[in-house]
This record gives C-alpha cells, structure tokens and sequence, in this order.
C-alpha cells in the first residue's frame, strides 16, 4: 500500500516564512486571534485523519468501483463508515458561517486541509469537499430562506451536493443546454432535463443530496445568457422523493471510487439561485471553488506519488553509484535524481502557489479597506485558470515521474502508483479543460482589462523583488525575467487579437502556461530567500534552495520554448489538417 | 468502437518521395526486384487483415485481460483465431530466410506491417513479433543446428518467444541475475530461476514457446559479463513438458491483453546460444528488435488515437468558429487543432523515422560493399535509443492529446481512447527505460567513439541539406540549427564527462531529446521539401508542408528549454532530495 506523510514541516514553512501568513490574517477583523499554529495543528489532525481513515481504503476503491444497482448508487467499501466520521469531526463545517453552525475559519484552512485530503484519496474528496463549494454558490446569490434553509446541512455535512451542468451534447458549450424549468404558481419550478457528468449525483453517503442544476426557464433566451440555476433537493421537505432518477454511471479510466453519475430529472421540484437568466453568473463561485479544488487534488495526489516514488528510488538498489560497489539505491542516478526533483519541484512551488491564492482569498472576502478587497478578487480571478490549467498539467507530469521511478513495477496494479496517473487524468479536463482555462485567462482575464488584473500580479512579483536585497539574486532575476517575458507576450497577443481574435487563440495555452511559470518562478524565489534567512539554517532548507537551483535552471526553461511557440506568427493551422 | 484506417498514402509518400527506397533497395542484390509497389500492396493487406481481423478485438482484450488458471495462460477471446489466420497468411515469415521457409522480404516490410498492427492491437502485436526479434537473435548467435531446429517453426509462427531476463530484484541491472545454468554430459543445460515480467511467457496460442532466458553457468563471474543465454523450450522434442511453470500473471494499468508471466525454471533443459559468459552480446539483436518494435507500438498506437481524436474534432460540435453562427464542430477551435497537429507531426516525423532506419537496417545486413555495412551498422546503433527513447515518450504527448480532444468523453472506457494511454505507457519503460535509452545513447554509442557514429548522422543531414535547392529554406535551415546544437551539447558533455562522468548524466534524457528533435528536423525537412516537389500538388501535399512548418514554429523550440537545461552547471541534486 502506499504511505503518506502530510507535508507538516513544508506546510509551516510556507505559510510563516514565505507567505507570512500571521500578518495577512490578523489584519482581517473576522479571523482575529486565528494564528497559523491553529492552522497547522488542524492540518496535523487532517492529516492523520486521511492517513489512518482514508488513506487505506483508497486503492481497494479504485478496485470496487461505485456500483449502480436499481437506480442506486453505492460507494466502494469504507466510504460511508469515513465520511460519516468526518462530519463527525466537523471537518465540514470548518469555513462555514457561525450562524451555520460552521467555524468561521479562513479559506486557507479548506486549502491545506483538501491538499491532504485529496493525497489520501482523490475520489473521497469528490463526495467531501463539494460542500464547500455548494455553500460559496449559496452564500453568493441563493435567497436568505434558501440559505438558512441549505447551509447549515452543508455545514454537518448532513447533505451533499452535485454540480448538474453537462448534457450529452453540451460538455464545454453550455450555451447548449436544453433542461427545461417550468416555473409553478408557489414560486418553485419543475425541471426536466438529462444530465451527465454529475460527479456524486447518486451515492449512499447522504439521505439526501442538495442539486445544483441549470437549466433554461420557459421562454428564456437561447445560448448561455438564457440559462438560471435551481437547487433541486434529491429529498423533498416532506420526505419525498424529488423525481430525479440515476439511469447509471460512467466506467472511467479512473477516479472509479467517485460515482460520475447520468441523472434524468422529470418535473422535478427546484428553487432558483440567483436571478433568472442569471444562472451562469450563480453557478460560478461553484465553478470557482471547484476549479482551485482541482489544483489542491492536483497538487495532493503529486505529493503521494513523489513520497512513494521517493522511498522506493531509497530502497530500491539496482546498478552501482560511479560504476563501482554494490548495488545502490537507484535515487544515487543522476537522471532518477532529475525524475524526482521535477516533481518536488512541480510541488512545493505548486503548494506554494495554491495556498497563498487561498489566502488571497480570505483577503478578498474579508479585508477592511474596498480597494484590497477588489484587488484580491481580481487578483484571484487571474490566478484560478492558472492553477486550474498549469498545476493539472503538471500533476500529469509528476505522477508520470512517479511511475517511471517505479519502472516496469509501476506498470503494475498492486503497486498502486498507475491508479494515481489513471485518476489524476480527469482534473485537466472537468471543471473546464486546460483549453477552457487558457481561453478565460487570456480573454477574459487578461485582455479584456486591459491587463490591469495582470498588472496587479506584475506588480505583486517586482513589489516583492525591489524589496529584497541583493543575496540570491538568481532566483530574484528569475522571477523578474519571467515576468518581463510574460507581459512582453501580452502586449504581442494584445495587438494580434485586436487583427484577429481566433488566431490569437492558437497563442492560448502557451500563454497560460507562460504565466504559470511565471508564478512559479515567483513563489520559488520567495521559497529560496525564506529559506536562506531562516534562522536555523538545516539540510531541509539547503534541500530547498536547491530545489529552487533546479527549478530554475532545469524546469523554468520551458518558458524559452513557450515565448518562440508564442512569437511564432500565427499560421492556417486548418489547412495542415485538410485532406 | 475505434476505427483504423492505414496510412497507405502516407507510406507511399515517404518510401517513393522521401527516402527514394527503391533506389536504396535496388542496390542490395538480395532485394533485386522488390519495388516499394509490392511492399505498399503488402502494408495494404496488412492494413486490411489488421483493420478487420484484429482492431475488433483489442477493446475487448483489454476489458477481459488475459486468464491464469492452474498455471496456464489464456489469451483474451478471439486471438487465438486471429495468430491462426496471422500464421496461415504467412507474415511471421516475411523477412525470413528462403532456407527456413520465409519471402526474404526486406526489413523495411517488418517496419511499416508492424506499425500498422501495433495500430490494430498492441496486446496482439506482442505475440505477433516476437518471432522477428527471436529469429534476429538465433540467426546472430545460435549454432547451426539450433537454427535449422527453431528458425523454421519461427518463420510458421508454430513457435513463439519469450525473451525471459528480469528477475524480482533485478530489472534495468541485468548484472544482478541469479538463474543458474547447470552444464550437462549431452551438452545441454539445465535452467533453474525466477523470472518475471516475460511477456507471452506462457499463452494458448501455439503448443510450443522457445523462451531465450539469460541465466548464469556455474561457476561464472559475477555481474552481467557472468551471463549466457539459453534457449529454453516450453516442450522439448519428444513431446514432454520441459519443467517451466508460470505461478501467475501481473494485473497490469494496460495492455492487458498481453500475458506478463512469472515464470519458474525447476531444471528446465535448455541449449546455449551464443557463446559462454557471452549472453547479452547474444541477446542484444533480440533488445534492439524489440527497442525498434517498441517504436513502431508508439508511432501505430499514436496513429490509432489521432485519426479516432481527428474524427472526434470533426463531429463533435461544440461553441462557434469565430463566435457566431452555429455550433460549429470543435476542430475550428485553434487549441483543439494545436492538439491535434502536435499528433500529426510526431507521428508523420516518427513514421518517416523509423521507416528510414529500417531501410538502414537492410543496407546494413545487405550492401555489397563492406563500408556502408560499417556506417549502416553504427548509424542503426545510434539511432536505435533514439527512436526507443524519443519516439516513445512522444506517444504518451500523442495519445495524452487525443485524450484531450475527446473532453470528458475521453475519460469513459467505452469510448476506447483511454486504453490507449494505459497501454502505450509502458512502451516507455519495457525493453529499457527511456533512461537507459539515454544513457546508452550518450555514453556507448556518442562519447565512446569519440562522435564516430554522431558524425555519420550529422553528415548525413549536412550532405542531404546542401544538396538541396533554396527553396523552402526554412525546414532546411532548422534541421542544421538543430544539428549544430546537437554537436555543440555533445562537444560540452564530452568535455564535462572527462571531468565527472556522473554528474555529466543529469543531460542524458535531454541529450536523448535533442538528438531526437535533430533527426525529427531533418526528416521534416526531406518531408516538407518532397512534398513541395510533388508532381500533382494537392491539399495532401500543402497539409504536409504545413505540418511541418507546424513543427519547426510549436514543436522543434523544446531544443531551447533542452539546450538551457543542458547547458545549465552540474549540481548536487542529491542535497535537494535531502532531509
């Protein structure tokens, strides 16, 4: 079986020395007397929790499946015992409002806790995490009654949701759609429709299961601007079934553990969210949290992945160190070394990355002065398709190294590292593939501003740097070209799309790509510098700088690659597809 | 189901257009007469023998997997009907000796038949091939009389191979095998050891498997120059079971419908091939036919995937081209046609690649004169990590790209892409590692000979470049861009390696790329031009000429990121693992 060893001493790094967490949080009213200490304690718990409880259940998952029998859906073995034990906990109700019942923590504590989560077992997290996002949405535009009315079953925990959007002919175009709503004399709505893709649309987790769906109100426009969201309960108020039926799940390359679930809704009883016609605009704090959520299963899944690969590279002895001796441990190859350090680096900078959006996030919603609130949103607006698109692609390469450190026993089931590969495949592509992503960032994100969001980050990165002094300059440079280079792209890309906006998209991903580096290379610098000020200085921080080397010198490259594909003009990409 | 249709123009284009091998051939008295005609109307019989007989069965064999019980081996439902019809169609024999029932038919057959099957199934291609790679063995080393026994029942397909050489604690360090080899007074041997991960090392295909195990004579050095080879059948001639005993086979993340067996040798009786303590030398022409197949599994499994993921982007509709109108299939959108051009241009380079090497292969075993056998010989040997390492991690970006392109879809088993990324994963590890690739290229093959066999190749590209014409100088122009830096990345590590020969590995997997992107340059270069040449120019040709431009601009610039990390300092990445 694999092991896991929450990432306590990295975790406490980041967030004290890198990200100083301490100051940003004390300045915010709403978590006063919230230290990191706390922070990392219930990290601690969180691990252990995932260590001990759902950890062990998580490869037999990926071997039993969900099953479907009757219209029911029933999780692999263990599922119901753990996720009853974590509402149990509480660890639902961690961000939730007081007047919820919740605990008022800050968003970062969702944060460091679902990276741990989601190493343990990424298709647990799907039932468990989906409340935080379902409250966002709520909180965001559901009327005061449907609030008190949801939120506080979300918060134990009591009930789940699923995000209902994908119809058979409507994946990314959900301008598609054609689930119907017909609004009824008392103020609710009947909705008709199919959905697929509904990730824990049926399960025996929950009695009952709270339904985020769009759907398109008689008489509604046509494409996405005609689309409103309803909660649509799977049980009603009076105990009833809502007719909502599961015509059965999906058999998946992985993520087996997480019922992926069609769902036939007929006349079934739902409140709108938000106004009519407004449904995209309602749905998207969901979206939102789903999207960082699958950076934090991206970057949680790459971290079980490199500690197995790492032990194994420890133990494992094949060829000689220097050509000579006994056998030695395979990590003692050079090109072992490279696999490995591709991934922590892939993953601490990623860590990095995820848990100070979280706390641009807590910034967001709760700093006292408007203009920190709207640059944090817009700051965090920015920074979700890139760690929706960059830190999923990576993950592809991390538990790619992972396997290849295994050799031909990481081809093999039992070892458990190709379930890892075969789950984490999904998260570049729901929630909006790694295309969708590229798009929102550079069209709506980026160039639709004008790039005042992206000046924010530009500004972030030299703020920090002409802030620092001269020692580790390297990685300071690092950043700074990284990020000349990334607004020297956007000015190139600015002027294309204002000749032609379609070729322009040819640039997308590059771009998107592009500014994930240019992140990373940002959030590495800061590692480096922290680590070299760290007051006792130890092989773990020597570790770090040279993680931060290798980063640079090894990984960062790519953005040489990404700037020509970039600066290449664009060409009739169609017509080498022709004939 | 996925369809397959076999690339019957492109194959024309490059054997007639590309590499003039009828010229090539009809220099080789042994081929005198074998036109590119019948070997195109033969790619054309195993297309329709692959596209009817086989593809059918592969999602199938993937779903069911092969069965253990009682320690004999079956194979998924309908290979045993389809190895049947393979042997009485005749193609174990095609480039088999007249004297040992075969056509005689160059190597070049072998390249583009077996692309096109390992299209149609790579599960079946395992048991299919083997004969070659076993025959290319015996034919090097074995005595006469084991090859009049074997090569016949090789050249049916009556008898299959196993080439059994991993043990439990021994995998890339082959020096660690512990399987003895008893001498006995009739000259034989009797085999006793462990094997694992012997593909087709038990099956129901045909009675008899004439398994090549690498085992240790008593008495011998330890390490791998302690190794011999034996042949060892599964029954022996008068009928009886030799004692060889499969305890079992590995549940595997694909590729399922191959059998990788355990197998036990309790005394089994076996022959020598080769000379004593000489077993790998003996066993390297099987490797590199079985690293050269490995190409072939990458470029036809990649093939398989693009043309279903193209079709797929042609049907599948989904937003608006340009933002208006109706929704338009997904191809219009530019990302989606990145995608799918980062396939066609690894595939149609790789196809050209490995194709040429083939050729290579024929004037290596048959040109009349004794120096273009040398330079043949050493330019295959360098070209072979190439191909093995390059060509098969481009397999993953392709099929991770056709994946990509089906959305969601991808991600569910029935629509049959996802096999493809399970089972062209191991391509990268089977057969050696794409580590060892790396270092066999950089250390034997380059840094050896002081840049012999590199000179060959460089050459090559040079004397082909100035030769040609000015027009469409860019591809021309690329490919000695290209090749300059891989003589400079060569001359740097020469130097570094005189220092310290390991740190100088951390560049081995990047080296291995660039050299790949050299070659790739270089045959995009004679495809481009060609295809600007072509008599009828058509949409076929402009699509060609795009393509490649396609690589130079988006693909070819990874040599930027290779070069930065090339030239980047050797570093103790062993301190960054550390703590």
């Amino acid at each position: 079986m694999l092991h896991y060893t929450p990432p306590s001493q990295d975790l406490a790094f980041i967030l004290n020395d890198v990200l100083d967490a301490n100051a940003v949080l004390s300045a915010l009213p709403r978590y006063n007397g919230v230290s990191t200490d706390v922070l990392l304690q219930i990290a601690d718990e969180a691990g252990r929790f995932a260590a001990e409880q759902v950890l062990p259940l998580n490869h037999a998952a990926d071997q039993s499946g969900c099953t479907w029998e009757n219209g029911k859906v029933q999780t692999p073995p263990g599922f119901k015992q753990a996720y009853a034990k974590y509402c149990e906990l509480g660890w639902p109700s961690m961000c939730a409002d007081e007047a919820d019942g919740g605990q008022a923590l800050p968003r970062l504590v969702f944060s460091i806790t679902n990276e741990i989560l989601s190493a343990a077992s990424h298709a647990f997290v799907m039932y468990a995490a989906i409340h935080h996002c379902a409250s966002a949405c709520l909180r965001h535009s559901a009327t005061e009654s449907l609030q008190r009315r949801w939120l506080p079953l979300l918060a134990t925990g009591e009930v789940t949701s699923s995000m209902c959007m994908t119809e058979p002919h409507a994946g990314s175009d959900i301008g598609l759609l054609t689930t119907r709503a017909e609004p009824t004399p008392d103020g609710s709505y009947l909705i008709s429709g199919q959905k697929i893709f509904a990730s824990g649309g049926d399960h025996d987790l929950t009695e009952n299961i709270a339904h985020l769906v769009l759907a398109r109100i008689a008489g509604a426009p046509s494409g996405s601007r005609g689309l409103s969201l309803f909660l649509v309960p799977k049980i009603l108020d009076d105990g009833q079934p809502n007719p909502i039926f599961c015509d059965g799940i999906e058999h998946k390359m992985g993520l087996h553990g997480s019922a992926t679930c069609s769902l036939r809704f007929e006349s079934a009883r739902g409140w709108l969210v938000g106004e009519p016609n407004k449904g995209l605009a309602a749905m998207f704090p969901m979206m939102n949290e789903a999207r960082l959520l699958s950076g934090l299963q991206a970057l949680g899944i790459s971290d079980l992945a490199f500690q197995n690969a790492l032990a194994y590279a420890q133990d494992r002895r094949q060829g000689r160190a220097a050509n000579k001796g006994q056998p030695a441990p395979i990590i003692h190859h050079p090109d072992v070394q490279r696999m490995l350090l591709t991934q922590k680096a892939f993953i601490e900078g990623g860590r990095t990355f995820v848990h100070w959006v979280a706390l641009l996030i807590d910034q967001a919603d709760w700093a006292t002065d408007a203009q920190t609130r709207q640059d944090t949103t817009d700051l965090v607006g920015l920074l979700t398709p890139i760690i929706k698109g960059f830190l999923t692609e990576n993950a592809q390469t991390c538990t790619y190294n992972a396997l290849q450190v295994f050799g031909g026993h990481g081809f093999i089931a039992e070892t458990g590292i190709e379930q890892l590969v075969r789950d984490v495949r999904v998260t570049t592509i729901y929630e909006g593939t790694t295309s969708i992503q590229a798009h929102d960032l550079l069209t709506r994100k980026v160039l639709a501003d004008d790039g005042r969001r992206l000046g924010l980050l530009l500004d972030n990165i030299r703020d920090w740097a002409t802030s620092q002094a001269t020692e580790h300059a390297c990685f300071i440079e690092a950043a700074l070209n990284t990020a000349a280079k990334l607004e020297a792209a956007t000015q190139l890309l600015a002027t294309r799309y204002s000749e032609d906006t379609e070729l322009t998209l040819q640039a997308s991903v590059a771009y998107l790509r592009l500014a994930g580096h240019s992140v990373l290379a940002y959030v590495w610098a800061r590692n480096a510098v922290a680590a070299a000020q760290a007051p006792a200085a130890s092989l773990w921080h020597k570790a770090k700088i040279e993680t931060a080397r290798f980063y640079v010198e090894q990984l960062l490259p790519e953005v040489d690659q990404l700037m020509a594909a970039i600066q290449a003009p664009a060409r009739p990409w169609a017509d080498a597809l022709a004939a």
